[in-house]
């Protein structure tokens, strides 16, 4: 099909069957483009656990292009006219993944004629009857839309976070299609601290009444947004450092008491006692954020896309992380930050690792920060010169840096000792 | 009164004026005594958030005393005859806080006859109606005790996490009363992530249907377990470090799917796509721990002792923690863990820094451990030694070492760097 630039619309790709083995008729991808197709030059961009297809602004979009809230234009500071993901030079793809809820099919999808449960003949929407979604299907259905589109071989692949397992995947499952990856804050899997804490988010979510088994769709029911928010709570933490967190609201009162927000908007019964304790900046900080987010997020979407994360595994299939990507004939960067204790230094360390003992070209180049995970939005100063030199010339880039296979880096730190080695395995 | 060994009791201490300023007429302190008093051998141990005055396991007590459950015999490793608090030799205090439940007036306490609220004038239990409790009542209300029980000065008072804030407290405010104090695991306030988790851990508790605003006492009203243990499963993973949870947990699967658990004790509804995936071991331990803690503890409890841990601010009322702690004339052990995230060793190294200021015998002891705050609890044996010889000789005792004014520990860390000088501000 031809392909304009900046174009913005919805595959229908006809039936798909999950890795799981159970299938939807009709898998439907919303996507985004950005700059021009030139055969070569095309940069898949994979978004994170709650991002959406809409990368960066483009004027003509502007207008309409409202349904995505927060998720709106992620990542504008890195993709666009002059940026690391220069969209005058490179094709830039960006797809919103199966279980999402940004316009590719998930949980609050309608669900096609026919296929109504029995017990419930009028229900139009998925819900949990969605077949379960996993990373992998996110490349699969990712290589549908490009086939879709006319794409066959891809310059590169970014992404950040479960993007960044996102990217791995492809470069484990298409290693003849991509020439370069670039996983941002990402790893070959969750640690136990991570998975925890997801299965906490998700237990709240299950445990609001409104969800009544992901069956909350329809006129007449209430979303479970309190549960939906307690969750995104539990992940914002993740995404910060415990310094950034105390350097931004310390134990700062935010000047009211906790009473008259909880009876508010996210709808909980108020406690005498409560009224006597301040209502903190960092409390009235998470709560904005997370109504806003229940806002623009189906919480079964949540759900969905959280199992994904903590179910994906690299090596899965194979007997190691190297083995799943011995067969990956391009090169990769690899990047993390001191302070992210989600997807630490160290995890990005041994991602780095495994392409190394294939002796695949790879960088590992850990960005001092406090920010924590959130990092990867937060400072495309230092992310987008990285970036850019990489997708020009590789491993070699200039800005390209590698703290090598000696690194120890620290993980979880808040002070940053870690002194990257300004160099590459190549060249300068 | 006669105080007989290995004592436990009520004491009923008559009206409480709280430092809210509200009171109540009757303060009733659950305690337990072990070992014999002889005039100046009195130490007073404070316990953590969820923990009870049931500090060590006594013969005689053993048949009966089953009420606290895991707060059962919570330092019995360290209190004991021949142990690092020697009963042979100490006469060791412990009693329950203002607002727990295993016997202290709390909000799970009965309401005195007269005191009913008008609009519920059956209602027998204070509920959220009991007056907000700060960790300053708490050693108000262990002053109250002592002298209810004849004890004016202490050797020592000892505690860990809250306990340790409570320990600090009674060097505040009662200067005069006490020889040497035992901060372990604590820190002169929380910073803003662990005030967020908290919060977030609040939120779970008052989400929950069955809290009903906290009058969910009597027969037919259930209790918020489902709140309770989620709120639990927050604070039990910032016990933890990352790093043993993932040595101890990794990625593996319970061996049963999520589906058969959370249709049963926590009463969650089950969906299909959470089927696929598998039951890791970390979310059945965290379930496991989280069930058996709503069984044995009040979630009004919770509520009231989180947000006393979180207002807790040593330096309230004077200008600094030095200012604060400057009328203390004893000498002071600040034990901390490298890998506590919880109370970081840097907060600990803080508090060391305000008794310095002041010329006040301060060791900061650092205990190199991946257990995270957890390790006060489950590491006796690197916990004891310093103990036992800071409550015989002071900062001068053999095995206490002190990291010094010049340490710069390293929060947060998996890997143990920090290497604890063997020497004390004094002598050896």
């Amino acid at each position: 099909m031809a392909v304009t630039p900046a174009d913005a619309g919805v595959a229908s790709l006809g039936e798909f069957v999950f890795e799981c083995g159970q299938s939807i008729p009709e898998l439907t991808v919303a996507y985004e483009t950005y700059g021009e197709f030139d055969g070569d030059n095309v940069v898949l961009v994979c978004h994170a656990l709650t991002g959406s297809q809409n990368v960066a602004r483009t004027p003509e979009r502007d207008a309409d292009a409202n349904q995505a809230g927060q998720a709106r234009a992620w990542w504008d500071d890195i993709v666009g006219p002059g940026k690391a993901i220069d969209t005058t030079e490179h094709y830039v793809v960006c797809a919103n993944v199966p279980g999402s809820c940004y316009g590719t099919s998930g949980p609050a999808s309608e669900r096609p004629a026919g296929l109504d449960r029995a017990d419930e003949p009028d229900h139009d929407r998925w819900g949990t009857a969605f077949p379960p979604v996993q990373v992998e299907d996110w490349a699969r259905a990712q290589r549908r839309l490009l086939d879709h589109l006319g794409v066959g071989r891809l310059r590169a692949v970014v992404g950040g976070s479960v993007g960044g397992m996102n990217v791995l995947e492809w470069a484990k499952r298409y290693p003849d299609d991509v020439d370069l990856i670039v996983p941002v804050a990402a790893a070959a899997r969750l640690d136990a601290q991570c998975l925890a804490l997801d299965a906490i988010a998700r237990r709240a979510i299950r445990a609001d009444p409104n969800w009544r088994g992901g069956e909350y769709y329809g006129e007449d029911r209430p979303n479970p947004d309190t549960g939906l928010a307690m969750a995104r709570q539990i992940g914002h933490v993740m995404y910060l450092s415990k310094a950034s967190m105390e350097r931004k609201f310390g134990r700062r009162s935010a000047g009211r008491d906790s009473l008259s927000r909880d009876e508010g908007d996210l709808g909980l019964d108020a406690d005498a006692a409560a009224a006597f304790f301040p209502y903190r900046e960092v409390e009235s900080y998470l709560d904005y954020q997370a109504e806003g987010f229940s806002e623009r997020f189906d919480a079964n979407s949540y759900l969905y896309l959280t199992r994904a994360m903590d179910e994906y595994d690299l090596a899965a299939g194979y007997g190691s992380d190297a083995d799943a990507l011995a067969a990956f004939e391009g090169e990769a960067l690899v990047m993390s930050f001191t302070a992210d204790w989600h997807f630490t230094v160290e995890q990005a360390a041994s991602v780095a690792a495994a392409f190394r003992d294939r002796d695949i070209p790879v960088a590992h180049h850990v960005i001092d920060s406090d920010h924590g995970h959130d990092a990867f939005l937060v400072e495309p100063e230092h992310v987008g010169p990285p970036l850019r030199d990489f997708l020009a010339d590789g491993v070699a880039g200039r800005a390209v840096e590698d703290e090598g296979a000696d690194g120890s880096p620290r993980e979880d730190t808040a002070e940053p000792t870690h002194a990257p080695v300004h160099s590459s395995l190549f060249n300068r």
